[in-house]
């Protein structure tokens, strides 16, 4: 194929035009009020990178590119104001657009040295695409090499001598435009789309088989041009328009148009993008990949968005255009294989991927063709990547001199660093694998274990090695031994936030969640998903972080980082995965000022958290430690028991353990404050429900059934929520509370006995009115003072409050006259000020994300508005009355880096949360503290 | 007798000094900053009758009398400041006491021209009383006779010639100060209070039986005496004190101790009266009603309590002392009796009233002596009485010309107005009746019938005229029916605000709930209570203004009011008691500024609160509507249906019943506002949960018992109060929302057909974001223009919001830019804020009151600091986005009278609450806006 000379030029001018760099980063693009499109080309832009408001990020990124002198074919961009303008005036147009778009074609002409529509010599040809603030891929349309017609495409032909490649680049161009701008889709009665069934029917007419499009003649081409036509005028009743100024009109309008398209709309609630900013449109010279075998088409990224590894990553198809690298219609060989088909083309990559990193000290992901041997970029922006790979960019860029350390920091998404933690699946393993059912995502990380339904049987098949798969309609504290015991936990109702997923977060356990299709049938031991019925024993296998369900046993593999942390694997230790993440932790402890604490409720969760950098103990919840071997039994007496004397003598045993399990988490502290929050969820939680368990605990405790059962009745509460639970427990038997504070107390002294020191903070739960909190503190205080005062030792303790109903934070001012401290128990403080129980808003949930009520999931990250309004309230009226007044929130929000943020801004002194969300909230606050 | 002339003297000046009485009012009393005692006596005292906070009731009131001339023995009273200072400086006196009570009693020396301690003539007796700011009657104790000693009493006996009175009198004071002071108290051991078991004993040694006490000789008493030292000593360790000044001194400091013991705690807690207040103590001259058969003591109300008749009512003991008549020991005669005794002390008596009440304009409670025929008065203070009192004295006394319309209304308390609506048993019936068991008042009024177990078997037993009895564990909607058909209502479990007890009085149901001792056998059925069994078709009795149960069938009556107003009974509106209560209400709206509306559900107690003076309905529960008949299955299909389709279906079966129900309430209103709320419960509770009720929908309905069972399981809410509700339910089902708006304006247009006006205000319910609100109001107005644009009729009608979560208050700044009115919903507002469940908070109740954490029961009274803060925020950030934004209460407290205070301070414009309750709120609202 010959070149036409023009063309090539002044192609060639602007690859040289790099060495014009300086100047054009120099050059402030003119901004006008009134202008609604955006010149690049020939070195010189409009626009910059930082316009991605207005231009969109394509747009932005095209006037950049050309401003650093990257080979980049001229055109102009529409600007978003456009946009919202076509929205806010019932779909039309600002006056000025059509006399600044063809300004915009004659410059582009100029450039190139050619004439939209020319159907004597080679027409320039242009490509129309969308470009949003944020990339949203695949969510509209692009139009390429429109300009053609029936006139112009025999000048092309002519042109260039390529007959092949003319009627190629025409029949494409038909395709693209009949289907976006004149809605030739595929209908209910048809099989295929129907483009492609012409192209398929021709293709058996003439070769009797499925060649692959670049193959066809310049013969076939023009016969599925005419037969294309057809179509068109058939479905859509209108003729396929053969004047470029009607057709570049009609593509404008089309892209503006799918901004409000179904698929976008629900692209943009899910990525939580307003639908305010609108689309810019980008029309831009067409440069081709599909001229012959020295031509072609990629995508590539500066590095591999999976791995982070430093090489150069992507695919590319010789002589196609670029749509067929993303349609997947012929397999695209890796980027690296270029070096072998066009070695030039190759090495140019390289250089313009040091270019592009060096300018955006970013890896970037980014589009090319090449035309004849010569590459041109048309699009660039940062790449997506996995966790791990931004976690190996920001460290590798350091180490590059790209970046600083806080650029570094604020480059791993804090809500996706977890994902280093998970044990995963083998890719492969998993992409062959049938998904059985989705759920919720609520504990990230992929499991494979046994089915068990009760909590009693996975307890048996662990001690026998098994991995189990806890399988329960939905799980209670009466699980939580299976739940400690299995590898998975899958549920058919419950949120993000119920029980099993929220201790699942907790151990780190693998958990999907409210799975409808799935059924548990406890009697016969079975479960069905959707038509699958399996039986306890048969494997299943969960992916936590996709929320998938799989039938039979996928292979798991733990993540270095824990290996490393958590059970000093010395070889995991020294892997790149685990060095990079301990550099970065280290990097956050220096500009962090939030505290992060961990929400654990025994030595080794502690442990755990310490080993991810957790500075004490938020949240430990005491109840926890009561449903261990015998405990529960004692426990349960205490409950069963009718009169005061009876309580204390069950509270006597349950306090060694208690003590015990205090003096545990003491010593793996070893200084670090411990907040320990007294007896908080209703009693009836601790009582079995079903007959066959209230026999058994009748023989083990020896009071009768029918009691047993008239106790669980009293217990019976219709919103045990707003129940008897929290301080009303302490308050209606203060015993409880006394023999937690012996157990604090007691404990905490045998430790610094040892010589540690240590810092317990005791809580108060569900706390309304100071008056509640008073009666509690006093019994703290008085048992303090005699414990302490025995053995005439002073033990640095505080006593505080949780603020978890809203009346807690209006009260918040005479609370903390006595309270030392505030912990927002943002869970209930959320279900409370919403009047909405987490547990249960499964059933309207999707009718409420559809109408856009929750921008997020409330229960996820802290409503600001609402909540966030009573926690402001608290925090400065609790901080009015007693300044040093130390507040933190151990609510799951504390582990969520937008909550985070809104904490940080708060002034609140620590975020607690769950063990395994500490690296989270630690980056999250040290991304905070960046942000000020 | 023989009476000493000097004391005769005095007494007989001050019964003269009547005639003073214009000069001692004008008198101001000179209160200096350090004066601790107030003096009394002679036609002038220190202090008066506006001074109960510094004098308590008693001694202001006695200051008072005194200054109006009445015959008030001399005295001092000891200022609640020293009770104060008492208790803030560890129960010592302030430096001066004793100085000035010495004053004191050098003051009554002189005017009784007697000596205190005088041991060669008459003594100065005195005695010592209590007087708090509220009277709290028997709370703490009283002595007489202070000044007796082994001396004086002789010189008493010889000074009246009446050794028999003096030794009784001697015989009298030790005991009361044995008791009082010295703390001779029966102990665990003793049968019989132990210085009665000695008079017993001495009667029986002496006289073989129980003679009365007032015809024992001076030798019994002086033995007595005798023995009553030895007894005191005995337990006591000390020796009587024979010095007066001692003895003085004791009385006083015991009387500030009885200030803390527990029965004055447990009362003050009970009605509310700060502890911080302190009691004075008043020490006054004694006068005797033990002389003889010419002396006696009384009490006395100026006109009868209970009923309200303009009658000296009360009772006298002759020959006795005070303490005699209140005792009981003896059986006191009717005070009309005394014209029969001492004509000439029972014409003194009516004089004293008319200038009781001429003075004090109000019904005064007072005690009186009599001491030979000579009338004392020794205290008064504004009688207790019952509604039907209140009502009748405010009405005379206006007709009198003792008080005006505003006074009037202040006179009747306003939470107490609808025991006059209440049915009644005879008071005779129930004092010989045995109490079964306690349980919660929750809805006024007495009832008998027969007991059923279930709303089915209540229905067919009512339907063959039986009176019925419903008693359940709880109630839910499915009872709603049987609820309807019974008498009353008692259930096990549950508070005052349980679904029991809001219908009861909804529908003005008597109702106990709560009681703990009842067992419902549904199975059996048969109930039990405590100890006593008893089967279906048993008569039982409640009484729920009291809380009581009885067996068997007592009989009742129905309220003259209730009968005049509601079922138009003539003869009714013919008596006092009708007119009365008429007049109070018509002379209310004279000057109420809060707007009384009411919640009701039905034409039915839309006419009943209408007739009552409700203004409009501010609540109607469309959710009512389905329970009646056919409606239900109608309903259940809806629920049932597993798409849009058969939704729609089953809604179509709904609208004509709801469009019919509307279109009654709208009649009845005649122009009146009514407020419809859209759906608001959880749907489970339309559903039957047990096995059989399941089978009979499934052949009503044709839908399988399994999908019935399962839909019931789908439905299943952990904490339904925050579950899928309220507005929540029309954003799931916009269908729902759709049909209930086409009912509102179909119905409305309908009646505005006939020439009525029709003013529908429709509220969405469980509203917490603007979004939610806009969405369900846009389906509501675009029905509404359907509807209404067919007929080219314009209906005036507003869209408007509960407030019933917090973030509904935080939020309403944005709520109010489209909604055009809020309604409080204080039930929900306040279970949110608190994060109580009403129906759960049984459990720990008791131990909040005793601990005194909630002053009141916030389900009952606004919790102002709370809650009520977060309507401050709303009403004042709604109406800053919407000055003329309609606000109004619908929830319970919008019947509370402190509640509905708490309203009009926050500028609410009405309050909406059950028929019932429309007399108490339109007299409270009176009454707020007189307070102001």
């Amino acid at each position: 194929m010959k070149k036409p000379a023009s063309q090539k030029n002044k192609v060639s001018r602007n690859a040289h035009g790099l060495s014009r760099k300086g100047k054009s980063i120099r050059t402030k693009p003119t901004v006008t009020k009134n202008r609604l499109v955006y010149l690049f080309g020939q070195g010189e832009a409009d626009g910059d990178g930082g316009m991605k408001a207005l231009l969109g990020g394509k747009g932005a990124n095209l006037a950049e590119m050309t401003r650093i002198g990257l080979p980049v074919p001229p055109g102009f961009t529409i600007t978003t104001e456009v946009c919202t303008h076509y929205y806010a005036n019932n779909r039309s147009y600002p006056e000025d657009l059509d006399r600044q778009v063809d300004a915009g074609i004659r410059k582009i002409e100029k450039i190139m040295g050619l004439r939209f529509g020319d159907d004597a010599s080679f027409p320039l040809l242009v490509s129309v695409r969308s470009g949003a603030r944020d990339s949203m891929p695949g969510m509209m349309d692009t139009i390429l090499n429109l300009g053609l017609n029936d006139r112009t495409v025999a000048a092309l032909a002519r042109s260039t001598g390529n007959e092949c490649f003319a009627w190629d680049c025409y029949r494409r161009f038909i395709q693209m435009y009949g289907e976006v701008i004149m809605g030739v889709q595929k209908l209910p009665g048809d099989d295929h789309e129907p483009f492609e069934q012409i192209i398929h029917e021709l293709k058996g007419e003439r070769y009797g088989n499925d060649i692959p499009d670049n193959k066809l003649a310049a013969a076939d081409s023009s016969e599925l041009v005419s037969r294309f036509k057809q179509l068109v005028k058939r479905r859509s009743g209108k003729e396929f328009p053969e004047d470029p100024g009607v057709q570049l009109r009609g593509a404008i309008g089309a892209v503006f148009g799918s901004w409000m398209n179904d698929r976008a709309v629900v692209y943009r609630r899910k990525y939580h993008i307003p639908h305010e900013w609108g689309t810019a449109v980008s029309v831009q010279a067409m440069v081709f990949g599909n001229t012959g075998e020295n031509s072609g088409s990629g995508v590539a990224f500066t590095r591999n968005p999976a791995s982070g590894d430093k090489e150069l990553y992507g695919e590319f198809l010789i002589n196609a255009q670029g749509e067929d690298v993303v349609a997947g219609v012929s397999t695209p060989e890796p980027v690296g294989r270029l070096r072998d088909h066009l070695p030039a083309a190759h090495k140019e990559l390289q250089r313009i991927r040091d270019l592009l990193e060096g300018h955006f000290h970013d890896v970037q992901d980014f589009e090319f063709t090449i035309q004849e041997g010569k590459l041109f970029m048309l699009q660039t922006r940062n790449g997506k990547r996995t966790a791990l790979a931004a976690l190996r960019f920001s460290m590798d860029m350091v180490r590059e001199g790209l970046i600083d350390r806080k650029t570094a920091i604020l480059r791993n998404p804090a809500d996706q660093i977890d994902q280093l933690l998970a044990p995963v699946f083998d890719a492969v393993t998993v992409a062959k694998a049938q998904i059985l059912a989705a759920g919720l995502p609520a504990g990230p990380g992929a499991a494979s274990g046994r089915i068990y339904l009760n909590a009693e049987r996975a307890v048996e098949a662990a001690a026998k090695g098994e991995p189990v798969m806890l399988v329960r309609m939905e799980t209670s504290p009466e699980d939580l031994r299976g739940m400690i015991a299995a590898q998975g936990i899958l549920t058919a109702r419950g949120g993000v936030s119920s029980h099993a997923a929220l201790v699942a977060r907790q151990m780190g356990k693998v958990c999907v969640c409210g799975v409808s299709t799935l059924h548990v049938d406890y009697r016969n031991k079975m479960i069905r998903i959707g038509e699958k019925s399996m039986h306890e024993g048969d494997f299943l296998s969960i992916d936590g972080t996709a929320g998938t369900v799989y039938a039979g046993k996928l292979p798991t593999m733990s993540s270095e980082i824990v290996a490393g942390l958590i059970h000093g694997d010395a070889d995991a230790r020294k892997t790149r995965k685990f060095r990079d993440f301990k550099r970065l932790m280290d990097w956050c402890s220096e500009f962090t000022k939030l505290e992060v604490r961990t929400n654990a409720d025994t030595p080794e969760q502690t442990r755990r958290a310490l080993a991810f950098g957790a500075r004490g103990v938020g949240l430990c919840r005491t109840e926890h430690m009561f449903f261990e071997g015998d405990r529960i039994n004692a426990m349960r007496e205490m409950i069963l028991a009718d009169n005061e004397l009876d309580r204390r003598r069950a509270l006597a045993k349950l306090l060694p353990y208690q003590r015990k399990d205090f003096a545990g988490i003491f010593r793996e502290l070893k200084g670090l404050p411990a907040t320990i929050r007294l007896l908080d969820p209703p009693l009836h939680e601790f009582l079995p429900n079903d007959l066959s368990g209230q026999e058994e605990l009748s023989r083990r405790i020896g009071v009768s059934v029918s009691a047993i059962a008239r106790r669980v009745r009293e217990l019976h509460e219709f919103n045990p929520m707003l129940g008897h639970r929290g301080c009303r427990l302490g308050i209606t038997y203060p015993e409880i509370t006394e023999m937690q504070a012996y157990a604090v107390f007691e404990s905490a002294l045998e430790v610094a006995q040892t010589g540690l020191k240590v810092r317990p903070e005791i809580m108060v739960p569900l706390v309304g009115d100071r008056r509640e909190f008073n009666l509690q503190a006093e019994i703290i205080h008085s048992v303090a003072s005699e414990v302490l005062g025995k053995k005439k030792r002073s033990i640095a303790y505080t006593v505080g409050t949780m603020i978890e109903v809203p009346r807690a934070a209006l009260m918040a001012g005479s609370i903390a006259e006595t309270a030392q401290f505030f912990s927002f128990g943002t869970n209930d403080l959320t279900q409370t000020t919403l009047g909405i129980s987490r547990d249960d808003m499964g059933s309207f949930a999707t009718a409420y994300t559809e109408n856009e009520i929750f921008a997020r999931n409330p229960f996820a990250t802290l409503d600001q508005d609402g909540v966030g309004l009573l926690m402001k309230m608290a925090v400065s009226a609790g901080r009015e009355t007693n300044p040093d007044l130390k507040i933190g929130i151990c609510g799951e929000h504390g582990g969520d880096p937008a909550s985070i943020t809104f904490c940080h801004r708060l002034g609140i002194n620590y975020v607690s949360c769950s063990p395994y969300r500490v690296p989270v909230a630690r980056l999250a606050a040290a991304q905070a503290a960046l942000a000020d």
